[in-house]
């Protein structure tokens, strides 16, 4: 049986979802949720949203911002304005974004097909596991190759999620997966521009458009993943076949990550140990900082003195300054121009040195921190994430801080309420109106 | 200036092609207009119109099939639609077929936003030519690695027709063919199957969605294509800088080539040589027949002994055997399982010998044919394509042949009349009726 089969054929049986596995799914569609209505007034957002809406359309979906479009579409600007502002979650086994691409495909054929709350779950659940699955299976070679697995594998989770609220069987399922694979994207190269959250938005359309092909019957080659110039050989995919063990007994996504600062994702494990250190010391006292980190995040998030709010959150110096000196890091406006030039804080900062250290993985960060008194340790590990409940307590504070309390408590209420709704009418009203 | 620049102020600018130009987009068009109409019954096609009928949508553009839709809904429709019989133009510097990724598009915007025929012309050629040189850029490496250069570089063809008529400026344009450079795909591994007609749907699709975002404001790096990790740097590109040399002052996409036999294009060198020896000899007074060939066409179209009508599509010796029994190859009903089973076929092909020659051009073919008298030999090259006004009539021909010429003369007289109409309405109420 080809990877496009096995997955396919998982993908279309029927679903017991363990509790662990619910609890997460429902975690992170309460977080995409808030990051999206945040990232609604973000240009990119608004001018994907006034691409579509001058498509006009049926009205099967709505749209971050207002209105409704066909369901395609809705995906397109819902997964674009998502990942706007780059604050959703991160899984490192897919390396990418799973909640970004794979949602907005699954909630827009949700609210066009009127399915049930529990329908959106299940069939949200395989496209998010599949991705991760998928992403895994494509490895670090692809990443590495320039390749954004938010927006490759991505649309190979879309289309789970989206085939399976279409109703598709295991052949149609193949097929509309061998189809996501002559089509599905997305560069790295694009980082830095509108490009970037559009990947999500781009994956997620893949994945209503194939599943849509496919329950229509269109047809394509049953090994279009891993065999001869499949997706995985043509894009520098490593065929991890180990990463599809387990399918339908485990479920690889509950190790997803949630973001709680601001910032880019390899500065996080140093913030929450700096946040654990930080009452020990006044950032006056402070007379060095050495951060100890896994050496690939020096190419990505170590631009030592940033001179925009943008260089911001790709330093390990001057978050770290922040973190010390008291500034919320989770606030999407600490991350301003004048931030980086502020005094105290470039002073703290250059009292930080950030060394690359290969024993640590790339979740794990080792924080010291020297004053007259001696040094102090902490260390973070991603991985790690806590009890569910302190989890999802700080979604919904990082929800109500971006929102609001009076939005972001209707919006838990209408996630939470999901699992028992004939339809997904509750969240769509919050999120689109 | 980067790549991305180039093409983009070049498709951009004033524009003022040259007679040879603007003939042969006619001609494309009206060729790519007849094989469109005569495949419009096709699976592929009346599923993928199903699926984008069931979107409903504006109606700012009409379906091969009848019916309207969204612009980029009706480019994917009618991409998938006018490759389904695979009797379109191929273009050999572009690896691929330009007319079926980049047509669609540019009719489809410009019959949504009304544009003169004259305009609609000089965006085809645009995004014709870009097509070609991008695939030229791209090369053959691109093509072996398993790339379908009709998907990839149709799309930056398709991009650059589409948002000429959208009236992007430079800067635009640059922006909408960066988001191309993320968002173009194409694998050949989907050929046999839907999804290879499916290539050319999306691709026109990919183009009316980039250039869209871009009109709407959306930007990307402008060193998307060539730059690191770029397009061509991700997908087995070469580079060949020398593809877009002379842009503006010359014009590759008048070498396109025609087909006029039902089949694979690795064989019309050779029924055209066949074709002058037919009428000096006899089926039956044939002892051998010899063809010299491009050794590359021996892996894509030598079925020795087809069983399949399919099969017979891509047979030297079949192909060959029904040229001389005066088989019409030019009729897509020639190509059923019963001929490959035809004794007198049968007999005939096993005369046929194929030797791969690499002193020819893969456009170039040697046929020998010996009797009792002697032995004749015709010479084919499909880049001596002839005297314009005898393609044209060629194309006439096929177009009577594939549709009646109670609708193939109403189309020619549509297409002739674009340079001078209004819009496009002419044209459209033939091809979408």
């Amino acid at each position: 049986m080809t990877v496009t089969e096995t997955l396919a054929q998982w993908a279309a049986a029927l679903v017991d979802l363990p509790d662990t596995m619910r609890a997460s799914v429902l975690s992170s569609v309460f977080d995409w949720a808030s990051v999206g209505l945040a990232g609604r007034g973000e240009p990119v957002a608004q001018r994907t949203r006034a691409a579509v809406l001058e498509e006009g359309g049926a009205g099967q979906a709505g749209l971050f911002g207002g209105g409704s479009s066909n369901a395609r579409s809705a995906a397109l600007v819902n997964g674009a304005t998502s990942h706007a502002l780059d604050y959703d979650d991160t899984h490192f086994l897919h390396i990418g974004h799973p909640s970004v691409a794979v949602t907005p495909a699954a909630l827009a054929v949700a609210q066009w097909k009127d399915a049930s709350g529990a329908a959106f779950i299940d069939a949200l659940a395989l496209g998010l596991e599949a991705s991760c699955r998928i992403g895994d299976w494509l490895g670090r070679a692809h990443y590495e190759a320039g390749f954004h697995q938010t927006g490759t594998a991505g649309a190979f989770g879309a289309t789970v999620a989206a085939g399976r609220l279409l109703g598709l069987d295991a052949g149609q399922m193949t097929h509309a997966l061998a189809l996501t694979a002559t089509r599905a994207a997305g560069l790295k190269s694009q980082f830095g521009t509108m490009g970037k959250p559009l990947n999500a938005g781009f994956a997620a359309e893949v994945g209503v458009t194939c599943a849509m092909l496919a329950a229509q019957g269109v047809e394509s080659t049953p090994d279009a993943i891993a065999g001869p110039q499949g997706f995985g050989p043509t894009h520098a995919g490593m065929a991890r076949d180990q990463a599809l063990d387990g399918l339908g007994q485990t479920w690889v996504f509950p190790d997803v990550s949630y973001k709680f600062h601001a910032c880019c994702h390899g500065l996080h494990a140093m913030l929450e140990a700096a946040g654990r250190l930080r009452n020990a010391v006044t950032a006056d006292a402070i007379q060095s900082i050495t951060i100890h980190t896994h050496p690939r995040w020096l190419a990505v998030c170590n631009q030592p003195s940033p001179e925009m709010g943008l260089g911001a959150k790709f330093s390990y110096r001057l978050t770290a300054a922040m973190a010390f000196a008291g500034v919320d890091t989770a606030a999407l406006d600490s991350y301003t121009d004048a931030m980086t030039s502020r005094a105290d804080l470039v002073a703290l900062r250059n009292k930080v040195t950030v060394i690359g250290d290969p024993a640590l993985t790339d979740m794990q960060t080792r924080v010291s921190v020297t004053t007259a008194e001696g040094t102090q340790d902490a260390f973070h590990d991603l991985m790690a994430t806590g009890p569910a409940e302190a989890v999802r307590q700080r979604l919904q504070d990082k929800s109500a801080s971006l929102l609001g309390t009076d939005v972001s408590g209707p919006l838990w209420q209408a996630v939470a309420g999901l699992r028992d709704a004939s339809h997904t009418k509750a969240l769509t009203d919050i999120l689109f109106a």
